[in-house]
C-alpha cells in the first residue's frame, strides 16, 4: 500500500476551502441560468481519434485502460482535457433533438496529462458557455457572451476584471492590406511580443517573408487600445499613414467590418457592464482559429496571472463544418487555487450548520433531535452535538467547527440559543428563531485588503 | 475521426433530462447540508495500489496512462470506482485538519470497467454520507445517517421507499451460539437466498460444515422481519427453541446487544420518517465488512430494480485501522435513468428561460435586452430573441423550448406579456411583473400515475 499524500497536480480542498469553490461553481451557475443557458453535461471520455485531432493537445491526453484487459487490447478511450471536444460531439451527436441557436453551460473537470516537474494542474473545473447556431450566428451574440461572464465575473468575490477584445476580421484586413498574407503565422508571432519583445517579433516576422515597413505596421498596430471606440479612429489613421498593397480594397472592406463589429462589441459590453471591456488590439491568442470576436480576461491587480476567461466567435464547431458559435471559458480551479493562496477570499466555515443543538444528557436526546428538526424544516442546517458532554465541552466543539451558535433545550420549553462569539445569551423558540441571514449557510467573503 | 456515436455504458442526457438529473443532485446536497454534513470532493485518480486493495473491485479498474508516454513507463494511477476508497485516503491524509466525528457528503461520478456487454454503466454519479470518529462512534449515529437519507429520499421526486435493516451483532450471535463459526462466509451464502433459494443456502451452508439443524435456524432467522421492534421477539422465541452450542452465554450477549441495537434504530428512524424502516433479518449484503447497522432501501413498487441506497457501520475505515465510522451510498444515475426510462418524472422545460423578450426589429434590440435585465435584477431566467422575425415565429421560438412567456416590448413603455399556453396576454412591468412561482425555474414533477 502506498504511502497516504497528495498527489502533485491533483488539488484537494479542505472543506473550508471547498466552500469558497462551491460558492464559485453556484454563482456562475445561476448567472448563465438567468442569461437561458440550459446545462448539459458530457462523459468524461472520448475516443481518442476525436482527442488527439489537435496534435498539440495529444501529447496531453490520458488514455484509458481496464486494468485486467487482455495484453493485446488496444486503448481507444481518452479523458478529455476540455469541454469544446466534447461539447462538438455532443451537438453533433444529438443536432435532431437541440433548438438552436442552442445556450449552454458546462461545468466539469477536465484532465491534463502534464509532466508532473510543471507543476501544473492535471485535474481541473472548467466553466464554459457557448451558444451555437445552425447556419448563422447574429453578431449580437459575441457581446451577449462577453456580457453574460463579465456579470459572472462581477458576482464573484475576485478583484475587479478589465476584458481585452479584439477581432479577427480587423487584423486579417488590416494584415492583407500592408501586404502580409500568412496571417495565422503573423498572429501567432505577434502573440509572443510580451515574451520575445519587438524586435523578436520582428525577427520572426522577417523570417514569415514579411517585409519590415509591414512588420512595423503591425506593431503599431498591436499599440492600440482604447476604453471606448476610439481606437477605430487610431485604426483608420493608421491605414492611412502605412504602405498598401496595390488593390487593398478587398482589405479594407475587411478591415471595416472588424471595426464595425469591435466598436459594437466594446460599446454593448461596456453600456451592460459599465468599465469592463477594452480594445486591445494585441491580443491575438486565438485568433489563429478564431474567425470574429477574441476575448481574454484580467483580473485587475493581478494581470501577471494571465487571462482568467477567454474565448472566441468560429465558423464551425465540428470538423465536417457548420454550426457557428461564440464561447467563453473559465479555468475555475486555477482561479479559486489563486484566490485561496494569495488570501484574497475565504469562507466563514467549513460546516454548514449555523447551530449546534445541545444534549444534556442521552435521556434528552430525542429532545435536542426535535428541535433540530424544526430548525431544518425552516431551513436552518445544524446538528446535534455527538454526546452529552458538559456544556463548556459543547460550546468547544461548535466553536472548532466555526458553528456560530449553540442551542440549549431546557425540560420545560426549547431552551435557550446562544451566540458563542459574542456570549449572548437568549429564549428561543425553535418554530420562529432565525440566525442573521449572513450566519444561516458558509459564507464566502473578499478578504479585508487591510 | 471516429463516426459520432453514444459509447456504452457513458450515458449522456438531453438538456431536459439534465434538469432531472441536477434537481436530484440539489435536493440530496441541501438535505445533507441541513443536518450538518459538510461537502468534499477529492481528485478522480488514486494509485493503483490503493484501487486494486480489493481483488474483487480490481477487474473493474481503469488505469490511465499519458498517451505519449515512454514505452515502459508503469501506469501508476486509476480511477475511483467509488467514493469509499478516496474518502479513507483523504481522512488519513487530513486527519490533522478535520474535526471529528467528521460528517461528510460527496457526490461525484465514478468509473467501473465494466465489459460493454454487460450493459452496465460505466460512468455513474455516487452521492454519499459518512460520519467518522476517530475513537468511538455513538450508535445513535447509526440512527441520523438512515434518517439523513430517508429524508433526502423522500424529498426526490420518487415512489415512496422501504428502508431494510440489520445487524451485524444480531446475526453473528445468532449463528455462533447455533455453532455457525465461519460467520461470514455463512452470511454471504444467506445473501444468496433471493437467487438460490432456501435448499441452496441449505446445500451451501453444509459444505461449510454448518449442521442442519444450524443451517434451518439461519434460514427462519432470515425470515423474520417487522416495521418496528416486534422481530425482537420473534428473534428471541427462535434462540429459546433453537439447539445451542454448550456455551452460549457470550453469543447470547452478543445477540442481545444487536436486538438492542437494532430496535433502537428501526424505532428512531421510524419515528423520525414514518414507515421507512423494516427490520429485515434476511439482509446479508455486506453484513460480512460492516459491524453494526446494515441498510438496503427500495423504491415501492420497484423492489426489482434493486436497492438505491445501501451501506453500513464499520470498525475502521482506514486500513491500518482507527476511524470508526457510518454510511451509505446512493447510485444517483442509475435511479435517475431507471425515473426517466419509466416515465416517473420528467421536466418542465429544458431551457431555464421563463421568458423570451421579443424584438420587434433590430434597432430596438437595446430595449428588449433593457427588459430582460431587469427581469434577470429580480431573478427571473429569460431569454431575448435571436433575431427580429415576425411575431408568431417568435412564439414559435419560444413553444418549442417550453418558454411559457413572451414580453412584447412597446415603444412607450414596457409592453405586454403572455402566456402563450393560454394565450392571456397583459400590461407589464418588468421592475415588477412576477411569473407564477411554479413557472420561474424548470421543475420536475412526478408523472402522473394516471
Amino acid at each position: 500500500m502506498a504511502r497516504v499524500r497528495p498527489l502533485s497536480g491533483f488539488p484537494e480542498l479542505t472543506p473550508r476551502d471547498r466552500v469558497v469553490e462551491a460558492h464559485v461553481l453556484s454563482t456562475l451557475r445561476e448567472v448563465f441560468a438567468l442569461h437561458g443557458y440550459g446545462e448539459i453535461e458530457t462523459r468524461a471520455v472520448e475516443p481518442i481519434d476525436r482527442l488527439a485531432g489537435d496534435s498539440e493537445a495529444s501529447k496531453e491526453i490520458y488514455v484509458l485502460q481496464r486494468l485486467n484487459a487482455e495484453g493485446d487490447a488496444e486503448a481507444k478511450l481518452g479523458l478529455h482535457f476540455d469541454l469544446t471536444v466534447p461539447f462538438a460531439r455532443y451537438v453533433e451527436e444529438n443536432q435532431g433533438a437541440l433548438q438552436f441557436p442552442f445556450r449552454r453551460w458546462q461545468i466539469q473537470k477536465v484532465w491534463r496529462g502534464e509532466r508532473p516537474q510543471e507543476g501544473r494542474f492535471r485535474e481541473f473545473y472548467q466553466a464554459d458557455i457557448d451558444i451555437v447556431a445552425r447556419e448563422t450566428l447574429p453578431e449580437h451574440l459575441e457581446s451577449e457572451v462577453a456580457i453574460v461572464m463579465a456579470r459572472a465575473l462581477g458576482r464573484l468575490p475576485i478583484p475587479s476584471v478589465t476584458m481585452h477584445v479584439n477581432n479577427r476580421a480587423l487584423v486579417e484586413g488590416f494584415y492583407r492590406g500592408v501586404g502580409i498574407d500568412d496571417v495565422a503565422g503573423a498572429l501567432r508571432s505577434v502573440d509572443k511580443l510580451d515574451k520575445i519583445g519587438p524586435d523578436g517579433v520582428r525577427a520572426e516576422l522577417a523570417e514569415q517573408g514579411v517585409s519590415e515597413t509591414a512588420a512595423d505596421a503591425a506593431l503599431e498596430l498591436a499599440r492600440i487600445s482604447s476604453p471606448d471606440a476610439s481606437f477605430a479612429a487610431a485604426v483608420e489613421d493608421l491605414w492611412e499613414t502605412t504602405t498598401k498593397v496595390e488593390d487593398p480594397s478587398d482589405a479594407q472592406e475587411q478591415l471595416a467590418r472588424g471595426i464595425a463589429s469591435l466598436t459594437a462589441l466594446v460599446e454593448s459590453v461596456n453600456a451592460a457592464v459599465p468599465g469592463t471591456a477594452v480594445a486591445d488590439l494585441r491580443i491575438a491568442r486565438g485568433l489563429d482559429y478564431y474567425t470574429g470576436s477574441v476575448y481574454e480576461t484580467f483580473m485587475d491587480g493581478h494581470e501577471g496571472f494571465g487571462s482568467i476567461c477567454s474565448g472566441g466567435r468560429y465558423d464551425s464547431l465540428v470538423a465536417g463544418g457548420g454550426f457557428p458559435g461564440v464561447g467563453m471559458s473559465i479555468g475555475v480551479s486555477r482561479l479559486v487555487a489563486l484566490l485561496l493562496s494569495a488570501g484574497l477570499v475565504s469562507a466563514t466555515r467549513g460546516v454548514p450548520s449555523a447551530v449546534l443543538v445541545a444534549v444534556t444528557d442521552e435521556e434528552t436526546r430525542a429532545a435536542s433531535q426535535g428541535i433540530a428538526d424544526r430548525l431544518r424544516d425552516r431551513g436552518i442546517p445544524c446538528e446535534v452535538a455527538p454526546s452529552a458532554a458538559k456544556f463548556g465541552k459543547q460550546i468547544q466543539h461548535a466553536d472548532k467547527r466555526g458553528i456560530p451558535f449553540v442551542w440549549f433545550p431546557a425540560p420545560d420549553g426549547d431552551g435557550q440559543v446562544k451566540d458563542i462569539r459574542t456570549g449572548d445569551q437568549v429564549d428561543a423558540d425553535a418554530d420562529t428563531w432565525e440566525p442573521p441571514a449572513a450566519d444561516r449557510w458558509p459564507g464566502v467573503s473578499a478578504a479585508d485588503p487591510a
